[in-house]
């Protein structure tokens, strides 16, 4: 046994982890201005930029010294109390310098620089509907992808295994596998019985006409309503929204507007903001820029967009505070439409191309889709030039629709151009985690209709500080679900949340 | 005399050059992003970035081996020729790295980070026209620049000659007086006649109704139709209208909108689209990343910004073919002006608050009040809490009138507050090389008038690409001007143009 690790160690440690996750971020500016601001031209530069910066992170993610403060730590008073701050900064680093030092610098650097080239790829693919201008980055992406998870490893379980961990750590292929069965044959159900029901919602009210400056101003009114702080934070336009934090105080959100498709925007930006809501809510101060102020999973990041996308935002309270409002902002196109219709229609169930855009009850179907189509490209039985006929196929037999190009198809989603494979099974566990989350507030507040009916969302949003931001990344995924739930992570409430729901809507 | 440096030694001074190159422009991006985009509650963890990288980016320029690499280049057949390629990237490198090897980290990083700081708190302290809310950041960025001036050294010259240098290298400031005295003088001369002058513009036209959607469109369609590639760049709003080019294929351009004052953002955009065509245009393929890639000086650099806005943008010939075009963007305002009227008014001589706004004549004297405190400021003969009176008593004796406060008056531009004491002679230095690059077009195309009455910028473009821009840093400001010019720099053809242009519209 050494020497007891020194506060100095530990403050050296921590100081080095700082400086890597301040650099990290530089990095995160640079990928959020690629996604909202880049001239075509200016692609190859930035790649060389974010590359560049990626490697540097991961000089400091590798740097021996950190391996040496770790031995040291790792035997001494610091890890005593496992739930301590220092113990869960030792164990994050540990899980980080693990992986990392995996990896040569040449591997991250190409890796970035190809993601980053692949991304702009296929913002032009997409927007041609032409597959053949991003296939040759797909190619290249999925090789470093299958390359990646062999130089992680994935023990006795499958390559898959290595890629998904990264996103959700300690989560399995076939964990996952054993949540999505059973949950898929529910689901199957729940929209056979909607689909043959005789109740069905006039959606195109919500296409008729929505000015975009419109839709702009009550987008931002929605998220600063709901506690997202805009003095800390931005609302821009992207290609595929997103939701990026450089700090706590500094924290983008994106969307994308369609004239023609009120939901698109209004319901993207709850979601982007309930991500940016958990950030601005992460540890700051003393454990700022440590691993321990960091989200514990993309599982729990998607728990939170989904809560405010739908659990709250779907909800008929919501509406009953936010209606008269819309109908002021949208005098032409909702002034003469009931609640009951706008709330029926915002809630209607129907198989459809577009995941981000897709009800509550398919939408983990195109989730499980993703989820199929990614092991067999990881594992080798799928090539990224088959992927359209592979995901036309697929979607057509759970579906019973053909998309009719690939933006509509495997284009859809810019996952996969930033090397996101492994991402998508987050969002199925992130509603999971919603649903869980929200049996508990309820119970916890007693009238949590009320709560929303009468607008106040930051007797929610504290809720939700107190009980999962502020908390950090001291606990797994599954260990903050059995701590503020109760019970253990599983599609069961989802299930009869959503039954519940769409059962009242539907009359089944 | 040491070995001939190989191939090998020059290959790797450059990849380290462009290494630091990159990384520095990943700081501009953070830059820029500060000044577009950033929360408020954001602005010290920006400044933590900036400080971070501005620290690697030192690292980088001071390594020791770049002073070996130096040393032996130095003595080899690389500069054999002093104009080829390698021998100016190692008379730049050399003259950086001297430079560069002054400064600590430490003093780099907290310059750096004072300065990211005191940007925001100068945007605060201009929006609510509070000089205190300012004040102490000016004070530490006064004191740190009187360091820096002390660490660069200024040998037998005045402090103030080390901080030009940095912006106008070679260029001291007994030089900067000697163009600027008699400069003055013709100024105030005509300046006098033309306050004499019974004519008088009707400006007030120009302060109707512009609507500021308008505006954007018709603004970067004249950015647009002068060259600047809007596949390469960008043009958004900031407090202070600036370019950042972070390579010559991704320049970003700011301006700021008046809904009651048309000309602040059209010239304004000419003016900083005449900076971003400097950029697109500056060396790329084997030269980029290194110095040679670089714009010559601030002096050159603002020659083509105000070559475009004024000699260009606010000549006759120019809205002969602009004119109807703003007519039908501003039919309301415009429609029932006439040519002449409109040219007058966007040329009126009036003493006014606004450097950024000012008429060409009273523009330099503008420059000149600056050049003044900013020298008694770096000797310690003035401090920053003295600024506001000083300021206010220089520019009633300079203009016969009194800013009402300190946003029109002391607080007005961003530079103090970014530590660029010692840019703003370059301004006036820019506009004496604009006149003379005038003339030498005027005489190289034949029939400049009428290239630009018919709208053939791209003519002008190419002739600023070829004589200008893709020589990058081969050459002085000094020379440059000689070399396209064929006379030594002086403020006689600026001036000989202002009484030409202005004795036409007064009459004198």
């Amino acid at each position: 046994m050494s020497a007891p690790a020194s506060q100095e160690t530990y403050r050296q440690f921590l100081d080095h982890l700082r400086q890597a996750e301040l650099l990290s971020s530089c990095g995160s500016v640079l990928g959020w201005d690629e996604q909202v601001n880049l001239p075509p031209a200016g692609a190859e530069f930035r790649a060389q930029q974010v590359g560049l910066i990626a490697g540097l992170v991961h000089e400091r993610a590798t740097d021996p010294k950190l391996g040496e403060w770790l031995r040291e730590l790792e035997e001494s008073s610091f890890v005593a109390n496992p739930q301590s701050d220092s113990a869960v900064n030792v164990r994050e680093a540990r899980r980080d310098y693990d992986r990392a030092t995996k990896f040569t610098r040449e591997f991250v650097e190409e890796l970035s620089r190809v993601c980053s080239l692949g991304q702009q790829a296929w913002i032009e693919a997409r927007r041609k509907q032409d597959f053949s201008l991003f296939l040759p980055w797909l190619e290249k992406i999925v090789g470093l992808k299958r390359e990646e998870a062999k130089i992680l490893g994935y023990g006795e379980g499958v390559p898959y295994d290595a890629l998904l961990d990264t996103y959700e750590p300690g989560v399995t292929t076939r964990q996952v596998q054993a949540w999505f069965e059973p949950f898929r044959k529910d689901l199957v159900k729940l929209l056979q019985e909607i689909q043959g029901s005789s109740r069905k919602p006039e959606t195109s009210i919500l296409e008729s006409a929505y000015p975009i400056e419109q839709q702009r101003s009550f987008c931002k009114h929605a998220a600063s309503l709901i506690g997202f702080d805009f003095g800390a934070g931005r609302l821009d336009e992207a290609a595929h929204p997103f939701c990026s934090g450089f700090s706590p105080t500094d924290v983008r959100l994106t969307t994308r507007y369609d004239f023609h498709h009120f939901p698109g925007a209004f319901f993207g930006t709850l979601h982007e903001a309930g991500h940016g809501i958990y950030e601005q809510g992460l540890p700051q101060g003393e454990a700022a820029g440590t691993p321990l102020a960091h989200a514990v999973s993309l599982g729990i990041h998607e728990s939170q967009s989904r809560f405010w996308e739908n659990f709250i935002g779907r909800s008929r309270e919501f509406w009953e505070y936010m209606f008269p409002q819309a109908q002021a902002v949208f005098p032409g196109s909702l002034g003469k439409v009931s609640l009951e219709d706008f709330l029926f229609a915002i809630n209607a169930v129907e198989p459809s191309f577009i995941r981000v855009e897709a009800d509550e009850v398919t939408y983990n179907l195109h989730i499980m889709l993703r989820f199929e189509l990614e092991q067999k490209l990881v594992a080798g039985d799928l090539e990224a030039k088959d992927v359209p006929e592979a995901w036309n196929s697929a979607f057509t037999r759970d579906f019973g629709i053909t998309p009719p190009n690939d933006a509509q198809g495997c284009l859809q989603d810019i996952h996969w151009s930033f090397g996101g494979i492994g991402y998508f099974p987050t969002y199925t566990l992130g509603n999971m985690c919603a649903a869980q989350f929200h049996e508990a507030i309820s119970r916890d507040l007693g009238d949590l209709p009320g709560t929303v009916r009468s607008g106040k969302f930051g007797v929610i949003k504290e809720w939700l500080n107190e009980k999962i931001h502020r908390h950090g990344k001291r606990e797994s995924c599954q260990k903050m679900v059995e701590r503020v739930s109760g019970e253990a992570l599983s599609h069961r409430p989802l299930v009869s949340q959503l039954r519940e729901k769409f059962g009242e809507l539907y009359g089944l």
